[in-house]
């Protein structure tokens, strides 16, 4: 089972959002200010949140086409899951197909995973079109404070 | 293949989300200003927005609980899915848990749609918390001016 979602960015070209995904500095703009590690094929990348953290190891990347991550370590549904971002260039807009593959259950954290993964999209929307995202812990609330 | 997604709203009795599921007052609060129809068991909500709209059969509905719709007419990909609301109370909190249920194929637009619904989720919890959502034309655009 898969989470899929979709957002356009606005006067970006692919390479630029592409950056946002494959650099420590781009990470940390949209998705979690805490996040280290070796951002090339072959190596993981750290990310920590409050409640918590993900591992994904790099498992390709092409520049301003796609990137994907396997993740290595962090919440046992999401061990083993793969995280997909292909990037493609539509007039003035960069279209982001992302998705979540692997799961095993539509458990309810798979819901939560689905909704938070949508506003974490529109953080890397802002930070590309603005110089601005929403990453954690200044991220939008879905539920709980979390 | 299912798009699911999961809110919490805060200081809200699952009553009140129920009103906004099952009321064309509180249906236009959150998706879309264009909504008329009739909410009963058996009856059909039309839905439109500038690019088209849905069609909604009330499969179900339980007070407080839980909201089910079938897509009778719309876009071919929609038609004859199914649209799920279970709701639950959890301390200050009404949970929100959303499944969009039986797409056929991952296809583009399923990934489009998944973004749209969460942010038309957040709609629906700011409609319930502040009194005020984003329903269409003032909902929030996620790719193109769409």
């Amino acid at each position: 089972m898969d989470i899929l979602h979709r957002v356009g960015i606005e006067n970006s070209a692919p390479e630029k959002v592409y950056d946002a995904l494959t650099t420590v500095e781009g990470l940390a703009g949209w998705w979690t200010d805490d996040v280290t590690g070796d951002p090339d094929v072959g190596g993981v990348l750290e990310f920590r949140f409050p409640p918590g953290g993900f591992d994904m190891k790099v498992l390709d990347r092409r520049p301003g086409e796609r990137v994907t991550w396997e993740v290595v370590a962090g919440p046992a549904e999401w061990v083993g899951t793969t995280v997909d971002w292909q990037l493609r260039r539509d007039g003035d807009y960069t279209v982001v197909l992302f998705e979540h593959q692997g799961w095993a259950e539509p458990v309810e954290f798979m819901h939560h995973c689905s909704t938070k993964w949508a506003t974490y999209l529109m953080s890397l929307k802002q930070l590309v079109e603005t110089g601005e995202g929403a990453p954690s812990p200044k991220d939008v609330h879905i539920a709980y404070p979390d």
